[in-house]
């Protein structure tokens, strides 16, 4: 047997607990597959006397984690602080800097400055893996960057946020409001007590950049990401999408368009209930990948947690200790394309739209004629009964359509004196 | 860039014809994931003059296959020819002895020779590389070898055979015939002429030996195997199976049980029509992995075809490309464990059975009577109405129990005079 891989491990919360667990009582299964031991030589964390499920006595103990990239017992950093930038970000530099390959699950660094630390791990000649930073315990990185690498890529799409599916899928079983079921998520722990990187889109985000990336051989770009949240859903919306056979999902998609310009937008969507995202529920996450000449192919499993992300480092950990050093993205940085964007209004699609309006006679007419006037064709629409006092919700399901003939047609409905709020208006994406 | 990846490629079939044109059509972005050309040089098929959907013309023709294994100019053999033994494994052979890596579809092989094969790879020191031998399109392979590499396996379950699955969906649509449906099956292309091998469960227990192999690192074994396909299964019980909630799909699984031992089992089962299985149709297919501490990761997509199994093809090349040369199994032939296999029958499971019973009075009395002395006990059963003239079915699921002991029910059951047929038992799998 070859000599050990040493690491260096910064952070010991539930994940890096899980992976101190993993390389404890796997040893020998992984010693075995990666054709080599793989010992832990330092850990830091933030507090050295917190109590944790795992012992990390016999490892050399590092206040700042900086500091394992310098240490000569170490051969790979895991880095499992987050954060876009600060400490873990100084972490990947140094180590990079002192030719240590670095795990992270940090997607919103990844996001953000993924090329410049994917060419640095380059320069460098190490590794840069990250297959913990996107939906858990699924190898969505592998199967992208490996598995699909001969494969012409048309589009990714995916359930990429457990917190955000846990909520749609509790607000669907049990009729309750968004902010009822936010709550008691935060009592459970599947949110976080400030939950906006969640539910408003932004964690989901930070892994589509990356898949982006890797799906088209383009510079990751968090900025040129649409992200809308799912603070505005209601459970009247969740209601009518089960009525038309669909169900309302937090949806991060990136397709290349006839032009090869790239959709990259992370929204709330209806997706067919008996489509392959339309049955992930609770806190699952799943990716569906569609490739030429490949067709579609689904992965699904749980996003988050302390096993499943633990699982996905300690892959990287294998694979590196087995001697794989492919570049981050897939291709050398300086292939990297500089991707041209176009916005989700690019997409041929149809949309669910909810109008709240004072039933007054008429009303159901002059909507039709304005979505008629800009070639919007109907497939069904349900204007539901009420008591007197309040106003009525019109649901129109549109057949395929531009965006921005759809915006024309609302923008002269939100004119009509009847409206009383503005619209929801949601994509349907069919082949989900 | 360094020096290009040359390759053999033996076979110009349907799947051939696929990698062949991948490689052409991609071979820019191919050139970049790999980091070096891949350039096919020579190719081998049994009739030069058939006519192809790719132009073969620039590559050398060699009419022995096993020639391509000793040119210079060949650094991997891909072997799309097929058969347990033959051709097929004389080429392998012959890479070993000669340096080449060697990339295969042929699960037949994989399943009977394996270990000799893997073993004489690995004294050449070079890749055997199958991702296109099971399921296709989907990276099951990769994910069990690699992703999962530090994962304690609990178990691995599918749908391996798009032919069985195919024939078992169309019968729950249409209502009509196993022979029927698979005549149709032939016509259109999607069953062989000798269809044996698939609906036989052959070509399913083929590909579950290899996932039992890597996912419990021990020698694949395909004679120990047990083999039940899908011949026999009804009109009458896919409805059935409808009504009580479930699917009849062709199941492949490896689990390991509490002594270590190991089940290997290919049979029709039902499966929850809500699980992650159940909702799997048509020629897709779909592998569940259960594993500790990652739960459930789920992988469906389409497991045969040009575009799908050529992908897988090209993905091992471009690894091979990379530099990777992974034990086969996962772990070195010598770490290879002799598996304790245990039978189908340590299970413990619900099981459906139907009885054709004729339809005196106190049949049914009889039966439970039978169940309960076993200690059996009945979730649900179903006597459905009848003309007078025919026999009657009678339908029970039961509680998980043991198969001993419901065999001895079963026996029991048998010999009552009313019985009519041999009862038709399937397990259930709620897990699926």
């Amino acid at each position: 047997m070859s000599d050990p891989l040493r690491i260096g491990l910064a952070g010991l919360g539930t994940v890096g607990c899980g992976v101190v667990k993993i390389l404890q009582k796997q040893a020998e299964q992984i010693e075995q597959r990666a054709g080599r031991p793989v010992r832990i030589t330092a850990v830091s964390a933030r507090n050295k006397g917190a109590d944790r499920c795992v012992d990390v006595s016999a490892y050399d103990w590092v206040e700042d984690p900086v500091a394992l990239a310098l240490r000569d017992d170490v051969d790979v950093v895991v880095e499992l602080i987050g954060g876009e930038a600060g400490v873990a970000k100084d972490l990947a530099e140094a180590c990079f800097a002192n030719k240590k390959h670095f795990i992270t699950a940090n997607k919103a660094m990844l996001a953000h400055h993924g090329v410049a630390l994917a060419a640095a791990a380059e320069k460098a000649g190490v590794a840069l893996a990250y297959e913990a930073a996107v939906a858990g315990g699924i190898p969505v990185i592998k199967t992208m960057r490996e598995g699909l690498a001969g494969n012409d890529i048309i589009s990714v799409q995916g359930i990429l946020n457990g917190t955000c599916n846990y909520i749609l899928s509790t607000m669907r079983e049990t009729g309750r409001s968004f902010g009822d079921v936010l709550k008691e998520a935060q009592d459970k722990g599947y949110a976080e007590a400030d939950p906006s990187f969640d539910i408003g889109g932004v964690d989901a985000a930070h892994k589509l950049a990356i898949l982006t990336a890797l799906a088209f051989g383009v510079k990751p770009d968090f900025e040129a990401l649409s992200t809308e949240g799912i603070e505005s859903i209601t459970a009247q919306d969740i209601a009518f999408a089960t009525e038309l056979g669909y169900r309302i999902k937090l949806i991060g998609l990136a397709r290349k368009l006839d032009d090869d310009s790239i959709v990259q937008s992370v929204a709330p969507c209806f997706v067919p209930v008996k489509g392959a995202l339309g049955s992930v529920e609770g806190v699952f996450n799943a990716v569906l990948i569609d490739a030429d000449p490949l067709d579609t192919i689904v992965l699904e499993g749980r996003g988050a947690g302390e096993g499943p992300t633990a699982s996905a480092v300690v892959s990287d950990i294998i694979d590196i200790a087995a001697g794989s050093c492919l570049p981050c993205f897939g291709v050398p940085v300086a292939m990297l394309k500089e991707a041209q964007w176009a916005s989700a209004d690019a997409l041929t699609a149809g949309y669910y739209i909810r109008l709240q309006v004072d039933d007054k006679p008429g009303v159901i007419a002059t909507i039709s004629a304005a979505l008629r006037d800009h070639d919007i064709s109907i497939e069904s629409l349900i204007q539901r009964g009420h008591d007197d006092a309040s106003p009525v919700s019109v649901v129109i399901v549109t057949h395929d359509c531009k965006a921005g003939a759809l915006q024309k047609a609302l923008d002269a409905i939100a004119a009509l004196p009847a409206m009383l709020d503005k619209p929801c208006v949601l994509r349907i994406e069919e082949g989900s």
